[in-house]
């Protein structure tokens, strides 16, 4: 059978390993396993999400409320904005999808980072579009610029802060760049970690209202599975001007979102001091790993995120290293797909994190 | 700012009523509601499946195995396929979205039935498709084969049973029919509702194996929404060679149900004798209906799902009748969007029947 002829050029996103897989593969007790690849919030979700969902789990076998006004409601007021300026996904993802299915064909141009979230090259490759990257690894905004310049671009992403690097531009440097861009161009501004920068450092915040009415070419994205500890459930939202909502809401399929998830983040958006005290001790957390990387003389790039990406140089291998953590039960992410000598790593508990540096010293031993 | 042209042309899925939206138009209390638009299994989700949930409710936070090795075996067991011929969807309706994706582009043409599931067209217009449909409102298969023969066709869609009608094709039939199909057209086999035809009349049984061995053009899709009670936690799966797996898997989003959707699903499909129980009751209180239908001179049409479809006829407008239970509390499904003068009523619970009898006699008595 012939398919599309873009399959051809389509690749398959490369989840983090499963903790069953290493149940299966390496007959590992899931006690044992320490899974810090795909940037959960490792202090589980809040305990009052948990009995929301205990209490309302009958509610699974209806259709959640596909205008999902409450959950709109509390978004809109959260984020300032009107219920008609957002848009909910299945995870901030399927925005993503969203954006390049309704701007791009075949002969559109998208721009983003040389390493940033592997999904935008994939939804763009889908859409059969050609996509335009920067030279460096990290956003450079210099770089962008004169690539829109000298191609221009149906979608622009930033990430911010980027995934899988950690770093964050600050906002008023995204500004003027946003000065320069072409109001045909969508701008899409990854927030899946922006509650991690902004508590970190108040120069990387972006106000998703302030962003929009400013610029109303941009889209802000943000989601529920980081910060907000419900990575499982898929849930996020896209914050734009009407038009630009409304064009995308043609591409949503109906009850993107599951009952219990829609019931999850109305309830998780109650509980803001959950998520503060997440987010502090990600940060103090995150020390423990730059003095652990200092004092074994790796180069780590300053993350404004729940992870840390931590190069190798030249002493070890992210394959060796990511295979050897693996069959000791601690799975991390392997960064040689982006071409890179380098290991992502989630910031877990305090707990997780010491085991992490006892056995990742046995594996540097090991290696040695 | 310019979106791609095809959204020129697409149209939102109107979903069913939700019970939020009657308590806040209406000030109805959300236990006086009785909402029989969506074909929900009225009898709920399986008690096995709830005691799952609730013991397993701290997974929320983590990202599901995105493998979905375990519901994949267990599913390939029940159809005696492989996992390799198995692809999962977040509600059936995301397998659609990839069949037309993978098949279409803006010179493609889909056949389907004219009155039939409304996202078969939503998706083929968002890939910009030339939309075929048969004259008859019900399936009619030498309509299907004379338009195909006349203009051919990339995917033809037949939904078996059909929402929103309820008619069913026999097997022999679509055997036939699919003999004289190309095998570049991609044939999509709807079974979101089989479990209930097939308990109803072995003659519309599609087995999914069969199906696929002997036509390597087709897949059977299935969902967990129905029969199995989890509409809420949007579980699909489709059955085909490894080819059309392979070229669907890459329009696949990574995770694309969710932590609890994947337990709910697979501990749904141990449950074996509350799936029976369910469609058995359906088919008991469907009687009612169709007793309820003669009795007032309605016609209906025999119905393999679980819901019935009755025509109006020329006292009273779907519109008013539907206008008015919901003001009662009801919510049905008023068919005048497709262009019929008809009502779709999900079979619900005895006491939800009961109840919706004696308020439809109201309702006819005063629109008289």
């Amino acid at each position: 059978m012939n398919f599309n002829e873009v399959l051809d050029d389509c690749k398959v996103y490369e989840a983090g390993k499963p903790i069953e897989l290493l149940v299966r593969e390496y007959g590992i007790a899931p006690k044992d396993i320490i899974k810090l690849a795909s940037n959960e919030n490792p202090y589980g979700t809040s305990p009052k999400v948990k009995k929301k969902i205990k209490e309302l789990v009958s509610n699974m076998y209806i259709y959640p409320d596909d205008s999902m006004y409450e959950l709109k409601e509390a978004l809109a007021n959260r984020f300032n904005v009107q219920n008609e300026n957002i848009i909910m996904g299945a995870g901030s993802d399927q925005i993503l999808d969203f954006c390049v299915k309704a701007k791009c064909t075949k002969n559109s141009k998208i721009l983003m980072s040389k390493t940033t979230f592997a999904m935008y090259e994939i939804y763009g490759k889908q859409a059969g579009a050609t996509i335009l990257k920067t030279k460096d690894d990290e956003h450079n905004l210099e770089q962008f610029l004169s690539m829109y310049k000298e191609h221009g671009a149906d979608i622009i992403f930033l990430c911010l802060p980027n995934n899988p690097l950690g770093e964050c531009l600050n906002k008023d440097d995204v500004y003027t760049f946003l000065d320069e861009i072409n109001k045909n161009t969508l701008v899409v501004i990854d927030g899946a970690y922006q509650e991690y920068a902004s508590f970190k450092d108040k120069k990387k915040e972006i106000i998703a209202s302030d962003l929009i009415n400013k610029y109303n070419n941009c889209i802000y994205l943000g989601t529920f599975s980081k910060a907000y500890a419900l990575g499982g459930m898929r849930i996020g939202y896209g914050i734009a001007q009407k038009n630009i909502i409304q064009a995308l809401f043609k591409l949503r399929p109906p009850f993107n979102i599951t009952t219990l998830s829609l019931i999850a983040s109305i309830e998780a958006l109650k509980d803001k001091e959950f998520v503060e005290e997440c987010i502090s001790k990600n940060f103090e957390e995150m020390k423990r790993y730059e003095e652990y990387a200092k004092e074994k003389s790796f180069e780590y790039i300053p993350s404004y995120t729940n992870f840390i990406s931590i190069k190798l140089g030249k002493l070890f291998t992210s394959n060796d290293i990511a295979n050897a953590l693996l069959k000791r039960g601690i799975i991390v992410r392997n960064l040689a797909a982006y071409g890179l000598n380098t290991i992502r790593i989630t910031i877990g508990s305090k707990e997780q994190n010491t085991k992490v540096f006892k056995i990742l010293d046995e594996v540097l031993e090991k290696l040695k």
